[in-house]
């Protein structure tokens, strides 16, 4: 069995053999950029799990599964924009890097280099891939117009919330699992358990992602530790904790984002130690497990011999930070 | 034979039927308002055309053929972000009436249902059309590339500026035409010749959408007359008349391009002045013309009888602004 290491060179050398239509050097300049610094390759990675769950062979279904890498990149560079996020994994963000419009337009050529990748698809499953991946594509979109339009709303509930994080961050995941059982010969409803395990998997990934910006260490996670908070953005701690609050809670917490001029570090301070009066870290540490549990208990349902699912636990427990 | 005018109602009433994820609602309000505003659906248009030139059965290539309208859509959402254009065909463009971000998503998600629509493509022809288009597709951000990068040079050659319109108008006529002639079920020969048709008709249609800017009319065209002009934007008549210039009026023409603060009437008067005394609007016409009659001349080689050949004929005509 592949592990996520081996899978991961596997993608970084796709990644470096993407050809690209160089008639206009400047546009793929920020694209090679965006790929180039980095991160986990967790969606092509999973998917190149999820085919050799069920095949050994896992060579053809590298590229689709780069594919889904350059698709996520593209989503990253315009997310970046809409947010005003001046850095990425501690570098500057394309259009800080450039501008504005070189980065609505290497963004966009992307989504195209990944159709690209999609369409090296064997023929077989040409259309079953591409049809998974085009609605998880959609779904990615329809996310960030509900986190977008959740920046506006001053209540978002637990279900609205995780509603939005399954489709932005789950909905491709779950794509990229079932996308890999397929290329691995899965049948249909084997492919299906792995479309809920990656979705399962992606709830719990995004949790820990919101988690890090509090408590995980800058140098790791390349963001201000408290972005979230200093921009108001909901996450999955805020969404909880102005559900649990007392009378008093809340209005501190209104407070604190209803600030206009204010010192960072003392309007995270301030949050955070409501945070910790509400055990919010710990509620929402155990949702991020109760996720990754869910995931692991459909792999089990999973008609392949177990230890075949190694390394589909390893990715799993990784996510979270749980020790392997 | 199907006319033009049949062809623009089937797209319109494909483009009523295209289905969404209506989750976020918001996310689809600017794709439909701009899929509403009408144009001349010539892409669509151009394919199902193609496709009748060879088949009495149209059917099954409407779908994928809006895709390339909702393609089109999706570059005009994003060209509009990059051009800071405030109005597009009389009316708001997203960006103005909504926002950058709305404008950035928005576009975003037609470029997934565009894709929707390919998929839709009878199976056995799904791998070909789709390459087609992808192609296209990043020729097309390519030539937009070209387009920005054109902005800041000084000079740019006629042969720049043909190839920069080639890649960023005439390869998706290209790519229609092609692909409606496979729909259609041509052989390899007579669609390549239908991709070299397209082309040669889409670099006529920019030809006589740069003169449009000035000779054009303001109710039919939607934008202001000589806009070209005020913005300083590369047009086939300005890159000849750069070519063409004395001295003298090569320093007049400079004069007007480095203005800061200035009457755009004024503006538009002094160079058009420069255009009419080099024949400038001739020499462009008769380039289109050119164009025309070399698409024509394609059109001869196909080899369906020269009855079915008369929309595509009556197409280039209109393009280009002769009576039928």
């Amino acid at each position: 069995m592949y592990t996520q290491s081996d899978l991961k060179k596997l993608v970084n050398k796709a990644i470096l053999n993407l050809s690209y239509n160089e008639e206009a050097e400047k546009l793929n300049d920020p694209v090679k950029y965006i790929l180039s610094i980095g991160g986990k390759r967790l969606r092509p990675v999973l998917a190149l799990m999820a085919c050799n769950l069920f095949s050994d062979h896992i060579d053809e279904a590298i590229v689709p599964a780069t594919g889904l890498e350059v698709f996520h990149n593209f989503t990253l560079v315009h997310d970046d924009i809409m947010d005003h996020a001046p850095v990425r994994r501690n570098l500057p963000t394309v259009h800080s890097k450039w501008n504005l419009n070189q980065a609505v337009l290497s963004g966009d050529v992307m989504a195209f280099i990944a159709n690209e990748c999609f369409l090296q698809t064997p023929p077989q499953f040409l259309l079953k891939v591409f049809k998974v991946f085009n609605k998880a594509a959609i779904e990615v979109c329809v996310g960030q117009q509900l986190d977008i339009d959740f920046e506006k709303s001053a209540i978002v509930s637990d279900e609205e919330y995780m509603r939005m994080i399954e489709l932005k961050t789950a909905a491709l995941m779950a794509a990229s699992a079932k996308i890999g059982s397929i290329l691995g010969g899965a049948d249909d409803k084997d492919s299906e358990i792995l479309y809920e395990y990656g979705k399962n998997l992606g709830l719990a990934f995004q949790i820990q992602d919101d988690l890090l910006d509090i408590y995980g260490d800058i140098k790791v996670f390349g963001k201000i530790v408290g972005g979230d908070i200093i921009s108001n953005k909901k996450t999955i701690m805020l969404v909880k904790a102005l559900e649990l609050a007392s009378p008093d809670q809340l209005r501190q917490l209104h407070e604190q984002f209803a600030l206009k001029d204010f010192d960072p570090e003392s309007k995270v301070k301030k949050v955070t130690e409501i945070y910790d009066q509400l055990n919010i870290r710990n509620l929402s540490e155990n949702l991020a497990n109760d996720y990754i549990n869910a995931a692991f208990s459909l792999l089990g349902k999973v008609n392949v011999p177990v230890d075949r699912k190694t390394e589909l636990v390893n990715i799993g427990n990784s996510l979270i930070g749980r020790d392997n």
